[in-house]
């Protein structure tokens, strides 16, 4: 905090427990990201966003081959966060969203992870289309959810891998499709022809999670 | 409708395109179950139960060996109705559900069912464990998910089945598990070490359905 000019309750903030450091000008321009702070900051708890690297160095830390899940522009923070516990629950290393046409990770997507967003690598990208160019360039091959491809338990993905999964309304767009090395699908024996977004990554991610480790 | 004692707006109903249908005493006796009907008997379209023998007649008729989901006291009705969206998907008979500790087929349980719920049979029973017994003499093998049993991929899916879920909270009862002839599981490889009910159910049936369906 750079001078009390907005006469703040100091003692009532101290009193909550809420600590309150006193700095100069520079400092407060630096924590805020611009000159526009009115004389205070305040540090609030969140999650943090890693890279895209750091999520690979999960997987080399681990002796594990990459497991990656992107998350393509999914909307509802319920299913995020199903998805995000679904991907921990699978040891996948890392999740990647877009940083536009998504749903941040906002209370609600905490929740529906059931905990698991704070065991879970998630990098924030502009272009998931450019992502997916630099993951296939580091060895990474890429699996689209989506109808109409070969069934998932046909699919080797006993190899370094990234799996994207769209929003339930629209499915992976069709940029990503055709970056992506194989589309993937659930066969469905019924009349009612999709699964949620989580439960048809829980299908696939199990899958894809075992035969990475399946001693052969 | 047996008289119009209650001074209904008949032509308002009409109106609303509700059919409006006179008929005698008996058969208001017979609508409402009892002689308690005060004169006057709505009907509204609902989800009907079968039993649990019509389910395996459905299986029958489609020439399949009978796949069928219990939900063993699942009490959120959004895990009820994603549990009957993946078990509809993966091609089930039908789901068998208690009378009690365990929500009703709300407006809530359809929504989250997307529209599944139409497709599916479903049979309440007062004793799933004597049901389970039942299931058992017509040739059905009880595999109930749940922790500490074998990997799902490892087990024998290739037979008449029923597949028990339990709620989150709780999961499969005792009783239950003690009478099921298989534990069936999903390896966790992260830190969270349970999926939701429905994340869970689509792993173990998709793979099941898989099983039943292959050709040797």
């Amino acid at each position: 905090m750079h001078k009390n000019k907005h006469h703040l309750d100091l003692e009532g903030i101290t009193k909550k427990g809420i600590p309150v450091i006193e700095t100069d000008a520079a400092k407060l321009d630096s924590l805020s990201g611009s000159e526009n702070h009115q004389g205070i900051v305040a540090m609030a708890a969140e999650k943090e966003y890693v890279s895209v690297d750091d999520i690979l160095a999960i997987a080399a830390e681990r002796g594990e081959k990459p497991l990656v899940v992107i998350a393509d522009c999914i909307e509802d923070p319920y299913n995020l966060g199903a998805l995000i516990r679904c991907a921990e629950c699978a040891g996948a290393h890392g999740i990647i969203v877009p940083k536009r046409h998504a749903v941040g990770l906002t209370p609600a997507v905490t929740k529906a992870s059931a905990g698991a967003i704070e065991h879970m690598a998630i990098a924030k990208v502009s272009n998931i289309a450019t992502t997916i160019e630099e993951l296939k360039e580091k060895g990474l091959w890429i699996f689209a959810s989506e109808a109409g491809g070969s069934a998932y338990y046909e699919t080797d993905f006993d190899t370094p891998a990234a799996i994207v999964f769209g929003s339930e309304g629209n499915g992976v767009g069709r940029l990503i499709k055709e970056r992506s090395d194989f589309i993937v699908s659930i066969p469905m024996y019924g009349k009612v022809n999709s699964l949620n977004v989580s439960t048809a990554a829980s299908v696939i991610l199990c899958h894809a999670a075992r035969m990475q480790r399946e001693k052969k």
